[in-house]
């Protein structure tokens, strides 16, 4: 079966949730294995293997002999596979290869995941095809970790730094055939209840033109539901505890950790998200450091060690809190790699992640620092941190004078003009970068690289060893009861 | 410290050995933990994470909807990192970057490791420079997992497709200033003895020429000194059990597995191996799947599938020894990554294997053929296996245009001309396959991500988690008794 006669099948997300609720308080007790009374799952989108070793390497103490081991090192258990539904590629009639394929391939099983279908497999255990988010290759509603949660009385949030219903966060609570459709997914999160029950207590992120419509205004139904609604962070701090909340930060997602004032933006979320969840029966929290992944689509190495680094507080903090709450379980993976980004690259047996640690701002922000601004040697060395090269600055001055001149032959007003030149700029910042730290790329998209998986507290030997994404969810099932 | 200024040292090699070994005997019965009777180290060289991830979907079934788990997934344990010691790189001083790394880097470390560094570590324990067998960055040589199984008894061994005198072999033998140093190292095989008994009982690999030399025959002294010498695999099954054996079957390396008429000619070795070396006080064997990391360096998937499919089967021989010998602990890891291979690439997210196994011959040996053939539609689609498009034979027929004319304009002679055709010809069907496959890949050498480690048998669990590779010879030594 290929995605397109997928996409032609009748969507009966719904009606069979409807049916999979039916089972939710069954053999909750049957049980003997322990059950953490809190779980809190965080998936670092896009983190592949080699963006915790970067870490490591870019966080190194060059004063002491050997390498400072990370929080990432600390709780390593284990990795994980995440290839897709077998369905979830396609193939293309004018495909030259299409001989072979008839002859030897009988299925379509191409490996590589997006987010949607990856974070469908850690939600609720199934193998579904690219762009599901909730659902099967037959458009059948699956129950996930935080909905069984909520339905044996936990409390339940997320708190990420993309939208929060984007495709992670999505596939924990909505159920929709695209992953694109993110007003239908904002409605999900108001309409879709568990037992009467809204899905999610706490949700903290980005998407504020979600859920503020001109079609509706789901911001002022929450409200009128009892939720408190926030769209600062400086509110984080003044929240009732004793009331549901939705906070949106952003419009679309957040800045990245880079281009925030508050560079631990995910911990402060997380922090926040907990206090609000805590309660006698326990609670399930998905975290999701959102933006590794998108680093990775950029190929901007500085972009994606500055979520680590926000993703590394974070996880500093939630081991923290499993030292003072024992009865806590915490769980790390990635749900694919991005950007087939390696440590070292072209023959050089290097990587040099200082000059990430010299910038001063962001690849981007410098990039749209330049593209209003003079060059020059003295303020991109201040920008960059590093002394720039003539050629280096040459380039520079070449992709101003190009693009005066594409500005010109097509007729761009100043607005279009100053994004196409930062666009170059970027990619010219990026460039320096890599060349000067050594760093390779395969791809603007997702590798198929299996993950690595962490984890801290109760029950986190579950997690030891290899195992496939969708029984990470089986794992978090059982030890929520669930058979 | 520099490269330089390491090399110029005086090399202590020899002198700091015998002192080394004084301590052989001590503290053996002090470690009252778990101590197996045998021990097997394999290493593959070069394998980072994504081929053991490659494997699996390149081994898959299509037949069926999840994909198999292969030996690698069944016996994970947990991950190594493989940085080499912080002087081991280089600061050029035309590097523009010259001033940054004055006020921002107090140290040369670079992070990228190559074999014999990384063996070293494996081996004796120690972080030391690029290029380095057994001795660390002040030249002082270091005791050996090896070294302590053969001082406290055991019987000892190396089973590897490259030269045996090559890198991660090297390392637990020899010690020497510079991997390259063949032959000299071929003389530490037969010249350093432990307690007057040569390190090694088992010699089995590629490297005739390193042994049978002008100078010096080490092969006609191993024999001398009561060491059966065999050159052909057709003997392994006609050895004496009672007699320590040399046995070279290639003038260097062995053929790659693609190219061997046994594609599993590990595992036999392997096999052979621990039939001569079991004895009732155990045995350590160190295995190295060496050419993973060859098909990396070639940027060759096919390459490297092949050498990971004989590791694979000689790994499901060791489950299965370890099975009936449970007083066995076997290890296998990777020294580090090489080629910066991705599963995917350029934005498309599959990874299509099905082109690799569907080979009739090795890209190597196609191109050739190629180069003593004349070039049709047929002949290549039968030499690939899949049917090949218009525009990859026009790239065919515009290389041996190009290398006609080049040749005639170098004025190459036959064999020169055949070498640069068939080395243009190996370009062009790994770039076909590149891109069918969609495998992508940074560099033609190492690159700096953690390493995944597996463990079956008696003491695994001391694997578990993340660990330094230094770490892993500190494990080995503790489980066969020194503090």
């Amino acid at each position: 079966m290929n995605f397109k006669s997928i996409s032609s099948l009748l969507f009966l997300g719904l009606s069979t949730l409807t049916l999979s609720a039916c089972d939710f308080n069954n053999n909750v007790e049957s049980n003997t294995q322990v059950q953490p009374k809190n779980i809190i799952m965080v998936v670092a989108d896009g983190m592949g293997p080699a963006y915790p070793t970067a870490f490591r390497y870019y966080h190194d103490d060059p004063g002491t002999p050997l390498v400072e081991r990370t929080i990432f090192d600390q709780i390593l258990v284990g990795s994980a596979s995440t290839y897709p539904a077998s369905e979830s590629g396609y193939i293309s009639t004018s495909d030259a290869s299409g001989a072979a394929l008839a002859s030897g391939v009988k299925k379509n099983n191409f490996f590589v995941t997006d987010s949607a279908a990856s974070a469908t497999a850690l939600a609720a255990g199934i193998k579904t095809y690219n762009g599901a988010i909730g659902i099967d290759q037959q458009k059948q509603a699956h129950l996930t970790v935080l909905e069984w949660a909520k339905s044996i009385g936990k409390t339940t949030g997320i708190a990420v730094t993309s939208q929060i219903v984007h495709a992670t966060p999505a596939s924990y609570i909505a159920k929709n055939e695209k992953r694109g459709n993110y007003n239908a997914i904002a409605d999900n999160y108001f309409d879709l209840k568990i037992d009467g029950k809204f899905k999610a207590d706490v949700m903290l992120g980005g998407g504020t033109k979600y859920f503020i419509r001109e079609d509706r205004n789901l911001k002022d139904e929450f409200v009128a539901a009892g939720y408190q609604y926030i769209d600062k962070f400086s509110q984080l701090s003044t929240l009732d505890s004793n009331k549901q909340v939705l906070g949106l930060f952003a419009d679309v997602a957040l800045p990245s950790a880079l281009d925030s004032d508050n560079k631990n933006r995910l911990r402060t979320l997380t922090q926040t998200a907990i206090k609000q969840l805590e309660n006698d029966n326990g609670f399930f929290l998905l975290v999701e450091a959102s933006q590794v992944d998108w680093g990775g689509h950029s190929n901007d190495i500085a972009y994606a060690m500055g979520e680590m680094n926000d993703l590394s507080t974070t996880m500093e903090y939630l081991k923290d809190y499993v030292k003072h709450n024992p009865n806590t379980l915490v769980v790390l993976t990635a749900d694919h790699n991005t950007g087939g980004f390696s440590i070292g690259s072209n023959g050089v047996y290097e990587w040099q992640p200082h000059f990430i640690q010299l910038l001063k701002k962001s690849p981007n922000k410098i990039a749209n620092l330049l593209a209003t601004n003079e060059i020059t040697d003295q303020h991109l060395t201040e920008l960059l941190g590093f002394t720039i090269s003539e050629e280096e600055i040459l380039q520079f001055n070449v992709i101003k004078l190009e693009q005066t001149l594409a500005a010109r032959q097509q007729k761009l007003n100043a607005n279009e003009a100053k994004i196409a030149l930062t666009k170059r700029y970027y990619d010219a910042i990026k460039n320096i970068i890599d060349i000067r730290t050594h760093s390779g790329w395969t791809s603007g998209g997702h590798t198929g690289i299996d993950v690595p998986v962490y984890a801290i507290g109760q029950g986190k030997e579950q997690f030891y060893g290899f195992q496939d994404n969708i029984e990470i969810a089986e794992k978090l099932f059982k030890l929520m009861g669930k058979e």
